[in-house]
């Protein structure tokens, strides 16, 4: 299927502005026509970029309508005057536009450590607005550092036969070149819904997709999670807690956890996307750090690249995650295949049957404590000579 | 120099059991001729190996003064047979040996899941003790699984003009194999000491590098750091508090440093031994976590291995750690090299700099928060071809 990516009442734009090479897109502009309320969740690193330091609160004040996002810079670790020049090229795209300043949202991805040349602002804002399209492509093509694709996800909902629609664009994962700042997603709606709404519905489905993802344990300095929803669908504002709410959560949810799925998969260097799931856990906490323990694990990594139904490893690091566990009544089964029972290897025949799963690209892993009834999934990626050859070896 | 290896009082053993290839040395035996103070540190995996679970309270009981050690299995997760083989190979040598069960430690290492066949240990524990002798350097290859080299360490100190000796020998780093469990050392000294004195120490010097280390930041399900200390130097017993203990202490933490870093730099495919230095920190805790969150990154472990002047992956690795940080006090050195001053690069030629102390084998990393004065230090390797390959390949 074909996702068209467009959403009422949005127009985009993408121009080359020479912050890449020359001749590759790499500036973008989201535009709500309308008024929006705006959403957003932010890296919690204390090392922050520039633009999430802008953008933050204007967000947050949810009046945001247009976002402006370059790749090959990140506009981190650069000091006041990485400050200076996020406001700057914010205040460009106000004045051009004739929003207040506080309605733009500015947010940079690539170099740690550079300065913008904001000089290349004043010459390509011009263009970018002249480019405003229904077509949303360009922007997430303008994204794009080191990914391998673009990664667009869209789902159509409707209200009394008025459809409308949820496009999110999103590129990561991991900073790839030796001091990239990654993750950024923007998510653009046509229904209207409250800002206490879209404030708690955009971390609810945050917290099931993209907190749940690892490459490689680092959190960037510039990752942020927008949500503009404009009303242009023309549907009756969405209130909290009908049926019509469930729904749009349903589909926020899916374009979310669609595109975080697809970071893991665009991974440095990553060969398998695998879902752990930690099952029968005294309590949530306990299911997740038990999940991301075995998520992050080297030797787990490694061994699913290896494509090696290394059960060991596995309860090692159930076993070291600080939930509570007794080892002797875990069970471990890949895909359907049970290779512990009661912490116990069920034999060879069991293994041999595993492997033949974990050659598949996407696959699952699930533990069960056998403790309670509390669950907690994460997505991870294999651990390769890739990772090590893209991490290590750019400069050389 | 040459270490010497042995200790007053104490002997030791290795012979070739049949656990591992045959005609490899695979079970080694420590005795001490004398009553012996023990103390002993655990792993903190809930997952514990059933010699783990046996030698734990008997060790903490105080009067071990023999270690039964093999190589080649780990007895982990072998459920209640395990716990029974475990029992039944210590009850071998202290019936051998006329001492009671609790007197002696059993210690295993290498691959996960699999019982012991304790009929070697019914055939080799005669030979064992037959080959009782001073010279502890066989029990140190015994104790190897797939290290590339013996790991010992000797230092001497006295009191009043006499001698006395502390002896450690270890075994590690990583789970080599793909279900291996690993660290195990061994600390034999010649010093009489209280029980109390013995155990503060041990916790001390551990604190101060076996829990500094970090190759892939899994714990695994078989650690164990005993100290057995026999008086047999015919010093008297050094007290808590006094310059003598204090010598002691000293002696000790260098013994168990020196082991500790010949782990790193023995870890699954490391080139470097890198020390990690988290200083001006508000508090110890926070120049704890901001080190280990530096030590463990995958993307600083390879910027390691490419001999990168990465600071960029090092701001935010301190960034996202939970310490306490202002991005704008913030510098980092590399060996003597002020890399990042303020949190701002501080140019291509000292980045030129940076790369030329990297090359080294071993070299500091030096981050000063300049919030206070707590500091922490960690020592971590790279992260390299070689471990995937160790990690993933090794069955195929």
């Amino acid at each position: 299927m074909t996702v068209q990516l467009k959403v009422k009442g949005f127009r985009f734009a993408a121009v080359p502005a020479g912050i890449k090479k020359p001749g590759k897109l790499d500036l973008g502009l989201i535009l709500s026509d309308l008024p929006a309320i705006s959403a957003g969740l932010f890296t919690t690193n204390k090392v922050v970029a520039a633009p999430v330091t802008l953008s933050s609160p204007r967000v947050r004040s949810g009046l945001c309508r247009a976002i402006l996002v370059n790749s090959g810079n990140a506009n981190a670790c650069t000091g006041q005057d990485g400050m200076k020049d996020a406001l700057y090229c914010g205040d460009l795209v106000a004045k051009a536009l004739n929003l207040t300043p506080e309605m733009v949202a500015v947010s940079s991805t690539g170099v740690i450590g550079l300065r913008l040349d904001v000089s290349k602002f004043d010459a390509a804002v011009p263009a970018l607005i002249e480019a405003l399209s229904e077509d949303a492509a360009p922007v997430s093509e303008a994204m794009m550092t080191t990914d391998s694709f673009a990664k667009v996800s869209a789902a159509y909902g409707s209200v009394h036969e008025k459809e409308y629609t949820v496009l999110g664009l999103a590129k990561g994962a991991g900073m790839i070149h030796p001091d990239m700042a990654t993750m950024l997603a923007f998510v653009m709606t046509d229904v209207a819904i409250s800002k206490e709404f879209a404030d708690w519905a955009l971390r609810r489905a945050v917290a099931k997709s993209f907190n749940r993802i690892t490459v490689d344990r680092d959190t960037s300095t510039n990752d942020m999670v927008l949500l503009l929803a404009n009303g242009a669908s023309g549907i009756a504002e969405i209130k909290e807690e009908s049926p019509e709410a469930e729904e749009f959560c349903r589909l926020l949810d899916e374009i979310l956890l669609d595109l975080a799925k697809m970071i893991v998969s665009d991974g440095e260097g990553a060969t398998k996307l695998v879902r752990i799931v930690v099952c029968g856990a005294r309590n949530e906490e306990d299911a997740m750090i038990a999940a991301r323990s075995v998520a992050t694990s080297s030797l787990v990594k490694t061994a699913l690249f290896g494509e090696d139904a290394n059960w060991g490893r596995i309860i090692a690091a159930v076993g070291y995650s600080g939930a509570d566990v007794n080892p002797e009544t875990v069970d471990i089964l890949i895909g359907d295949v049970k290779l512990v029972k009661e912490g116990l290897g069920t034999g060879k025949d069991t293994e041999a049957k595993a492997t033949v799963i974990m050659r598949q690209p996407e696959f699952t892993i699930t533990i069960d404590l056998h403790l309670g009834n509390a669950e907690y999934d994460y997505y991870t990626s294999d651990l390769t000579y890739d990772y090590i050859k893209i991490n290590a070896d750019y400069r050389s």
